[in-house]
């Protein structure tokens, strides 16, 4: 069957998160009711991140077989009517081979924090930053302590206690924080992310950026391995997934064919490498 | 009475409009109640643009009467509670000498006006800007149109029929068109605007940006002096108002003591000179 790679955009306030579920509207149930809509077809979508309840998106990557063979930009449009009213848009669709996934193909995922640091109230950005009243941040201070989290590291302490990944250590490869007016951003790359990684992160750097903490006190917390050493975690309204890269098509079909010899046979489904957890940042 | 200058942002998509009304909640309506909840006065608030429904702003500006001498900043923070959950902040408020008002007082408005200019649907930026879906506009041929309504016009053709200022004269003292990625913005800037016309200006420099109209089509459409030689109006969404600039308050002085002379004696209130109109761009 014909695989499509969706680029998608959400506003994540009206939702409890990417991934279906009981409690309430999901993203991913927004597009399953689309694709029911356009084709009649009843699929599973994958994305490359589970963003929790509130969080952002300007560039999720899921994944879907259909069984006809449409025109990418079909599939692009018929979805972005079916999504309709809901604050979900395709960005981009394409054609891609068997052995894509959206989520165990991604070698890189990017997201980014907002914070509006003033004292009035939001009025437009409500929901979609966090608001931070106190004071004037110091985003270079918090910049400075970022790099200590840049690298190879064990993030027990800035992982959720449900957090399901098999293992806390991952590479954190990139975290810069600055100022722009009253905004301050914060972006971060990394393979993948443990449960509310970035936002415990985002936390502890704002005890940073208030002067309660310095740099020595986010090493001493990573060092420390655990949770209890974590700053408080920043609310899910400043969380936008951006980016998701991946690696080249023959390493999908090495990894796909890998995988069909293990199983005795060439199927389409997830590769056998261990999979790299990606749980909303 | 002591005055005060209120700097004010809010999300229009709440609200019919800045200015008090029958038929739905107004800016000026939620202030005018924070006030009776902070003070317990009943005050008319008068701002330097009546922005219509549905139109934003960034740096609208109010001035008020209070009987007691509050410090500005406990006037923006009682304000600020009080307005909530509308989406209307207080960005500052200054103490200011009687002659001061935010309508009449006000020497140039700016205005800025969102596209974003991309098939997909908005998610985020629902009603905080004009989604333009056809074909990428050609922003650079918008900025060259605009630069032909600057200056000393009849603005006739760029103005609503319902208009009320007396005269269609004005100097457009800015108007410029830019792209950043996806999104075209068009900021001017004029002591004062005609009814629409903003959105009367940006909706025809769209047929520039998609090549059905060109330089000299805007050219004759100015000189037609004609409502029906406009463009379609771009929707409000799009328009924020962003900044009022005043005289100095020697002027502001002068003025008041002119019309206190013209009435006979020294008084507080409306300057005498003929006050340029502003009924939101």
């Amino acid at each position: 069957m014909p695989r499509y790679k969706l680029t998608v955009e959400y506003d994540g306030r009206p939702f409890v998160g990417w991934q279906r579920q009981d409690n309430g509207p999901t993203v991913q149930g927004v597009l399953e009711r689309a694709i029911k809509a356009f084709s009649g077809e009843t699929v599973t979508i994958g994305g490359a991140g589970r963003t929790d309840s509130g969080v952002h998106a300007l560039g999720q990557v899921a994944h879907v077989d259909l069984e006809r063979d449409w025109p990418a930009e079909t599939v692009m449009n018929a979805l972005n009517f079916h999504c309709q009213p809901d604050p979900v848009a395709i960005l981009a669709a394409e054609r891609m081979h068997e052995g894509f996934d959206s989520r165990f193909s991604a070698i890189r995922r990017h997201y980014r924090y907002r914070i509006v640091n003033r004292l009035p109230p939001l009025t437009h950005e409500k929901g979609l930053a966090w608001h931070v009243k106190k004071d004037r941040l110091d985003a270079a201070a918090m910049n400075e302590a970022a790099k200590v989290l840049v690298g190879h590291h064990d993030f027990t302490t800035f992982r959720h206690t449900r957090c399901q990944a098999k293992s806390p250590v991952k590479t954190l490869e990139r975290f810069v924080v600055w100022r722009e007016g009253e905004v301050i951003l914060a972006e971060c790359s990394s393979r993948s992310f443990l449960h509310n990684q970035v936002r415990s992160m985002v936390g502890t750097l704002k005890l940073v950026g208030e002067g309660r903490w310095d740099v020595e006190d986010v090493r001493a917390a990573l060092a420390a391995r655990d949770r209890k050493a974590c700053g408080p975690v920043a609310p899910a309204d400043g969380l936008y997934l951006t980016q998701v890269d991946y690696r080249p098509a023959e390493d999908d079909l090495a990894a796909l064919a890998a995988y069909g010899a293990l199983r005795g046979g060439a199927q389409a489904g997830s590769p056998s490498e261990d999979p790299e957890d990606d749980a909303s940042g």
